[in-house]
């Protein structure tokens, strides 16, 4: 296949939480213009899908994204040319959960959650979601705070339970992080526990990886190469990040490491809807006006794409086999080094789009409309 | 001078925004018989003070402490057998400090912050507080965002114009982080850059080490030594992290490292008031309750001192000259590992004290009494 | 079982190669003294047998500690009170192993490498002992140097074989490491892929966790209790590091580390010798004399040990079930806090030992006794 | 002045070790052909930048390069088309530097390395060199194992005999490190104590910049834009790096982190030779061919230079004067995202020199040749 209809088969996931506020512990920025409902994220993600032609769906996040409606917010989001995706879960904001939620030492804070949990399945039932992600902010601050093992086992029991109600053609992704909001012990701090538990649960749990997620030095690309091989590398949450879960732009920090990322996937033959990867933006655009800073986003990961899709494989292995460590690397930054915007412009004329989204935004207009318009009520944010 | 003459000395500042509410970005879990004045922060200080003999001063934060008459502040204190202590600074909560505050590009919102600034000396002046304590949470998302050296030419300016208003007797304390909220970089990022800032002004600005704000593996106690010699050391920010900036209880993480940095005072003998650093809390309690888990910090950075004051100076000093690399580190080890609580049980009931303030906090019904009575208002937090 | 009867059945194996010359890349400070055969190693690890009561073995390292009759080292070393312990396979100094060795790209290499495993396995059925230990210095300096997968391909293969080698009563231990000396990638860089190929392999293959070998803000004691929960934690490799895989001695980096690791160690009764795992050191005493370096290591765990035993665990587990943050920390830290040494006296005294082991070295003239008598010969070292 | 003007008075001094065999503590897998004199090691200097045309000097390392007659190696080098640089000091590889060199505590050992560096100062006079460079790998294993500030007053006063022996014309570079060889603490473990003695001893005092020696989240082009503006900036040791020292080819780590450096070189006007930064490589090649890796290294600078030079100043600027996040950060994106090669390539015809020079360098048979000639003496390598 040639590298042209291989980006033309990509696919991103927006999530709609991007489209609203965000902020740190310090301060929530506020934006202008933010949505304000879930139907009003969908609006700013079809905008997004339009321009890049690659971004047919939007993640949702409950409560966040609760609607009475869900059929009708699939159906909202169809006639605007995008579909919903995956479902992900929230045990993180109720005052209950402050010292966990599937984790907690309490079964009744326990029993909520997997409620909650269970509340997304059959979300997706009606959204006609594939994919349930469950992130949890469990974890302790302290030493000694609770027995890290007598966690595990109630997390085991909350993953089980909701593993057993999904229906066919449904997956769990289950996300791992290092560290944040708890700071001494997370209950699923890295790749290792996530796939451990998938594992236990069966074939229909994979591992999502979170690109800020990992301690410095992780080899991100590595644990891509080791889950494909596995056959448990379910989704990716791309972002990036300087020294924590900084949420920026994917690309913006590293855009070699992503490049790298991706050169796994291509070498896996991974990138083709078909393999069940699911690749998802998961950013918080704190500074920057969401919709360009997703469209950006995008653009970067099919940057990293068109690149990875550009290595010269037989050079490589070539090189590879004969041990010339020199070789192989020029292979490798060969493509790396190619500007490959030209080739992205042209592809989105063959597509019938804007060869340049991003201009092409600028001059829609659509910035200064929602400015006007989303005028009064709640905009959107976390929690909101 | 004995021991426990020394630790009688000691001095330790507690910050009025630990009292209030603190969270993650993901949740703040308020709790209740939170203050919600400054005078109510006060009286939170005045318990830890009277329980622990060693916390006699309060640090407040502009404008989360801003009051009408600052006089009637300091006669409340004083009246509860505390005094106000350092003044906070606080540039980076209003909107206009989206891209930085003394560093913005632009330079109202420029002029705007060092009029903050300014304001807090005043402020000084009123509270008969010493110490100006400066953070900026300047800094940079994305690469280019803004030219690094202009920002550094702002800073400049605005040092210089506050450092000149500084009444005789008060100082400026310049404080560094490596990260956030800021993700690509800081524009205060280490001790170096404020070092640097600070030789420029004069001989009352000097360096704040937050024992948070540093990348991971650098080795405090050497910065602490380094700015004794050079007379640049004015205060510290003791918390504790595992991974980031986590602000927990000082000595929670890694008490080891709390000894080290104590050890470095007292052979430098700074520890005693006239030497003029300021020993100061800068704590969220995001979990655990306010009041006594200041209460165990203090005690914490109390037990860490009592070693560093165990230490066999003669016996470290003969070993180090020998070059006796194992020696040496027994010396400082025998002095770690010995249990300093029944030395501070004793020092506690020489100076009147309740020789287990944890447990006559848990006893005095105060935290009862809070809740019971800190009903309606607004509980104080960060913004609050 | 009361404290000290659990510390009289601890049992702590010591490497052959820490009474040998190491050092840096950038020069090895030779000692006089160090051992110049495997026989003179026994002699050393029986002194620190002698003196502990607690280390009655010693891990072997082949090729390091190659001889021609396994058997006679093995009575030499019971004539001596101590036995062999682990064999360590070594697979990365000679120069076929430049781009790897199990996983090198050339099937030459690979079997000359699997051809060491095996040889190991039959040093094991003649020295007795239980435990082969795998490390593995593949990796990549570089990106695209070679393929990541076919990598882990060819790993699987080479420990399948080896495995299926091992004896009735034999164990397989897997060791991981982030970095170094590869830079870019390693082979096995984390417990998640340890633990992965161990599952794959049989319940005689289990994991080992080199206390070095993580990144920067990993949590150890987590890893300790998820792998004991799986059943698959093998051994420990104890030093400790404050950059890097610094291999200083056990606890002295931060000794609150080791005690949360031996806490969950208690907590998981895995203490005692039927639990199967392995406390082995793994250290490299660059400047600091070696023997006593290592009984000092060994009274840091013990003290670490100690103290982890002394956790009352009711009182923790009552605090941790009502969600008392700071009580459940409390009761670790009181444990923490306590000093074990006048315990451990008393148990040394109670075992016929001299009460402080370091003192009773230097008494011994032992130290003199082998820089006297250890003249000529070439003295061990990395690759000696 | 154009980019291409720019990029052709750009002048990469490379390291006369790198020519030599490395390894790790592990390992050193040595090659053939490697150079067995300095006499040898500037051959291949001029090799390198006979195909670069922009490596035009060579820094020695002294022992290492030690020679009877430096003015014949001067003209030798001279007769090549190359010219010796800076004079890097060695006092971490001689026995009594166990404890350290210019901080030992032994006064003694501290005279004798003094009396190294002024050695150095002897060689630079007859070589011609103007740069003194200095990497002290003094530091403690173990925390108190010497006296942190005594060692910073014996480093002062080292300095400051050997700053007053240089003669006019000649700079003293300072080199930081965080760790490594020492792992508990370094002497000069971070720019802002170079800073500090630089600005003690004078305006000749210059910082040097080796981009493998931070912590893992140190944003180096911060740095490197402080000390510009401090007038601090003397020289740049280039390399790369995943987690520790790695010694990689620079530019193969991160790109973009090379290219953010290069563009604070840019806009500080630093590039010229005039500006008075000395670019240097200090790199190891363990797996790789040295030359073709030097050659590779002094390209990867290049093309980072070049990005650097083609990013457009005034949208730069203007979209930070504006706020405008991402506009800035696209600006700066856009001229990383260029594949500047076609440029490089032009510009070596320009020049006169193949446009490709791997490719021109296997063509040359240099390679074989120094396999088949240098063939017995010995293989230079660190301490050879």
């Amino acid at each position: 296949m040639s590298v042209k209809d291989a980006l033309r088969e990509q696919r991103i996931e927006t999530p709609s939480w991007a489209y609203g506020n965000s902020g740190t512990r310090f301060k929530v920025f506020a934006q202008q213009g933010v949505p304000r409902t879930p139907y009003e994220k969908i609006d700013d993600a079809a905008v997004v899908h339009r321009l890049t032609g690659i971004a047919p769906t939007v993640a949702l996040h409950i409560p966040w994204d609760r609607v009475d409606d869900y059929g009708k917010l699939a159906s909202y989001a169809l006639d605007r040319g995008v579909a919903l995706g995956a479902i992900n879960s929230n045990v993180f904001q109720d005052d209950d959960y402050k010292l966990g939620s599937v984790c907690h030492p309490d079964a009744t804070v326990r029993r909520k959650a997997v409620g909650h949990l269970l509340e997304c399945v059959d979300i997706m039932d009606r959204t006609g979601s594939r994919d349930l992600k469950l992130w949890f902010a469990d974890g302790l601050n302290y030493p000694g705070q609770d027995n890290l093992r007598a966690r595990q086992d109630r997390l085991a029991e909350a993953l089980r339970e909701t593993y057993d109600r999904l229906g066919s053609g449904q997956r769990m992704l289950l996300e791992y992080k290092l560290f944040e909001p708890a700071f001494y012990a997370t209950d699923v701090p890295d790749w290792g526990t996530a796939f451990a538990h998938c594992l236990q649960l069966g074939e229909r749990a994979q591992v999502v990886i979170d690109t800020g997620h990992h301690a410095p030095g992780t080899n991100i690309e590595f644990i891509v190469s080791f889950l494909l091989r596995a056959d448990k590398l379910g989704a990716f949450d791309f972002n990036s990040r300087f020294y924590a879960d900084d949420d920026l732009m994917a690309g913006a920090a590293d855009p070699f490491q992503l490049f790298r990322i991706m050169h796994e996937i291509v070498l896996a033959d991974a990138l083709k809807p078909a393999a069940g990867i699911a690749f998802m933006l998961d950013q918080c655009h704190n500074l920057e006006p969401k919709i360009p800073a997703i469209i950006r986003s995008v653009l970067n990961v099919q940057e990293a794409t068109a690149k990875a899709l550009l290595v010269d494989h037989s050079a490589l292995d070539a090189a590879q086999r004969a041990g010339d460590v020199l070789e192989a690397n020029a292979a490798l930054m060969d493509a790396y080094n190619t500007d490959v915007r030209p080739l992205l412009r042209e592809l989105r004329e063959d597509m019938g789009l804007d060869p340049d989204p991003m201009a092409a935004y600028r001059r829609s207009g659509y910035a200064e409309q929602i400015v006007r318009e989303r005028v009064g009520g709640e905009a959107a944010g976390w929690g909101a």
